[in-house]
């Protein structure tokens, strides 16, 4: 072991390892799919996500992580035109369509993916996750979100995008009548399956849900028994203070961000706040936050794979995600107008978070000049694989912080050379696991069984046989 | 060739035939799940959705039809407990997250699934087939229901089921809003993913639909570039007037059906009659009816198989099936009473069929009888394999059917029984695909190209590059 080695504390645990994906051509870093050795153009076929999925399982990451958004960006210019043809967040298929596929190949990785409370109905998303959970075996989790994109609202029938308080009042009810159907609906006892006297279930521990509420009626009973881990498990990127109040209270793995350690660790403490308000215990959930990666050979090779990166990025691109995640224009902003912290419609956003950690507003100018760097809103960490290995552990130990959702700027490249090279070094210093060890998604995030933690607000559901 | 072969006139074409399916315990005829050599306890598993689509595949079938409900039978005794306990129709699992692992295990089978315009929101749907359509290489197939169950309505926040007229004025909308998703927001040449010029789409070829209806605004674009088929092939099951002239409009596989050949005919020639009606060729769409078989070694065999399969049927399951299908609740009806054709509201079920075939109203005793025997509401073919190929071939001369919705009593002992024994038969008359020609779900069932005819609404909303 070197000194350097020696320096990293023990964990109890290997940290979390997400790769971050989304089912279309453009991707975390605006552009990158134009980059020469990026392969992202197979992406409406079903191989494409075959192969992604047993890439992440030869890697052993806990999950993949599907983000989505409902409409295209059209806020930079008024126009989507920026968006359309830079590939920002668009095209995108619908998340949960390659999930299943991705399982058929796959034995243990995780599946999280964004569904936004705000344009589904609870009895039909409850069913689909449950089905989900069922044929993954345990291994799905939802990333609820309440959406936040104009366009994503004039798509579903509303003029305009609902208050920030009016989506979360619906994602809290969403959530309530869908943990009603999970685990309130069906006694673990209740499927017999025998044969000899025709009951497939006692009908006694199948049981109507009875919901009403402000928002939705529900009668039940759910049309799936009870799978795995029942109540998929419950992602959260709650950055502004009603969402995290939301996260604490409901999510068992919450995103946050920064670009520096100290409001990272901030967040962090944060979210555990509002765990501990909700009545939970401080380590009910996992953080992780975002991370990309330039791994080269040498310092140098990494350096000029990095300059290619960033000549891959696109500026109009970037103007355009910027739009659309912060609902600010940009093209009509002169360089040295300073700029406010965007509106609470967006506060849950990362571009929302991009303005809000800078103590005073950016001149415009700056801002242009930061969204075009590498990756503006997370880490980025370029050089060889022990020198981003000692990224990772030192964002872990000044943070806190329990894993991280990994990006490509190449697809698959970069996810090829981090696990080739970066792997076994965490590996070797026990911060990456060797193996799956068996279990549900839920099982392998928390350490604890594959259903919802007493604690959590989905357990107050639970009906258990008298 | 025997002279009972000669007497089969030649085709121009072999017969479609469709593997029915259910996501669930129960299945086509009620409590058939318990026979001895039923095994549908792994219905909850990818495994064993990944062994049906290798057995499909391996029969050559064109599709597999998946049936579906929103809700459990609750009229029968007004209460769920005979569905939940008998297994029928429930539990369900959402049948659109089986598809993409099916199709991950296949390269030629279709996938017909059922889902309702009464409670999705059409842009949500239209991104989720076209993400199908092309996860599948274009063997995407739509069933177009507008659901009948009081239940089901109570799932989604309704008091009471909309009436039949607001459900299909509903359907309509929503189906003009899916065409213009899938057919007119890009344009075939939209895509160039253009790493150079940093152009994946030419945004003058990706537009916004701006659909203002009386019951939907979406603006648009559609999220998803164009599949191979676009618009999935449209089945419909139209048995009340309104619903004819829907699938008639609409519809590229219709399913009909009768007890007796001269019912079929009637039928087959009504839903004709209305595509004409439409301004759609006479063979722009094709026909299916169900079929069960029995076969046994001997015509001996046959007939102690289907006495197995009549004592593995549940008289309550029957009753709670009938119930939810027709609205009509034989538990409180004296046998010697009359029983009236179902209400509007049931006129697409086979329940409704059912009673509506009978010129009179027929005595309840007399229906609980007739809905205990074979599959009640569709034909059934005991016999050796080449009685059942006779059969098959006697149903669709005399009827002009273009084809079949296979069934089974016991799974899936029943199609590999087809597939080993009939098929070689069909294969031998020409009454059945001996290979899978290469091409889309929609080319090979209608022996046309991968997208919807000039004749089918769909193509109005074309859009095409000046």
């Amino acid at each position: 072991m070197t000194s350097k080695e020696q320096i990293i504390p023990a964990r109890n645990r290997p940290l979390i390892f997400n790769a971050f994906e989304m089912t279309g051509v453009g991707y975390y870093a605006h552009g990158t799919w134009t980059h020469p050795r990026s392969h992202r153009e197979g992406f409406t076929d079903l191989s494409f996500w075959l192969d992604r999925a047993r890439q992440f399982e030869e890697g052993l990451f806990d999950a993949v992580f599907f983000a989505d958004v409902l409409g295209v960006y059209d806020i930079y210019r008024r126009s989507p035109d920026p968006a359309i043809r830079s590939a920002v967040d668009f095209p995108l298929l619908d998340p949960v369509t390659v999930i299943p596929a991705m399982a058929a190949v796959t034995r243990h990785l995780g599946f999280a993916v964004t569904v936004s409370t705000t344009y589904e109905h609870p009895f039909a998303h409850a069913r689909r996750f449950a089905s989900l959970d069922h044929l993954t075996g345990g291994r799905i989790g939802w990333n609820v979100v309440t959406s936040y994109l104009p366009n994503a609202a004039r798509n579903f029938g509303l003029s305009e995008m609902p208050g920030h308080a009016v989506r979360y009042a619906r994602a809290e009810e969403f959530l309530e009548v869908s943990y009603k159907l999970w685990e309130g609906s069906w006694l673990d006892d209740a499927v017999l399956y025998d044969k000899d006297n025709t009951v497939y279930a006692d009908p006694a521990k199948v049981r109507r849900i009875d919901h009403h509420g402000q928002l939705f009626d529900v009668q039940g009973p759910s049309l799936v028994p009870p799978s795995r881990q029942r109540t998929p498990v419950i992602y959260q990127a709650g950055a502004s203070e009603r969402g995290r109040a939301f996260a604490g209270r409901h999510a068992e793995a919450v995103f946050v961000n920064g670009t520096n350690p100290g409001a990272l660790t901030a967040a962090i403490t944060a979210i555990r706040d509002a765990a501990e308000a909700a009545g939970r215990r401080r380590d009910d959930l996992r953080v992780v936050t975002d991370l990309s990666v330039v791994i080269g050979r040498t310092e140098e090779e990494a350096r000029r794979k990095a300059d290619l990166v960033r000549r891959s990025q696109s500026v109009e691109g970037a103007l355009a995600g910027f739009g659309g995640a912060s609902g600010i224009d940009l093209s009509t902003a002169s360089g040295k107008e300073r700029l406010s912290p965007a509106p609470g419609e967006h506060s849950q956003s990362e571009a929302a978070r991009f303005t809000r950690e800078k103590q005073t507003p950016d001149r415009v100018d700056d801002v242009v000049r930061r969204l075009t760097d590498l990756s503006p809103y997370s880490e980025t960490l370029i050089g060889t694989p022990a020198q981003i290995a000692d990224g990772i552990s030192r964002i872990a130990d000044t943070t806190g912080v329990d894993g991280f959702n990994l990006h490509e700027f190449v697809t698959p490249d970069d996810f090829t050379e981090f696990i080739e090279s970066v792997v076994p070094i965490l590996q070797r210093r026990g911060l990456y696991r060797t193996a799956y060890e068996p279990g549900s998604h839920r099982h392998r995030l928390l350490g604890a069984g594959d259903r919802v933690a007493d604690t959590h607000p989905a357990a107050a559901f639970r009906e258990v046989s008298a």
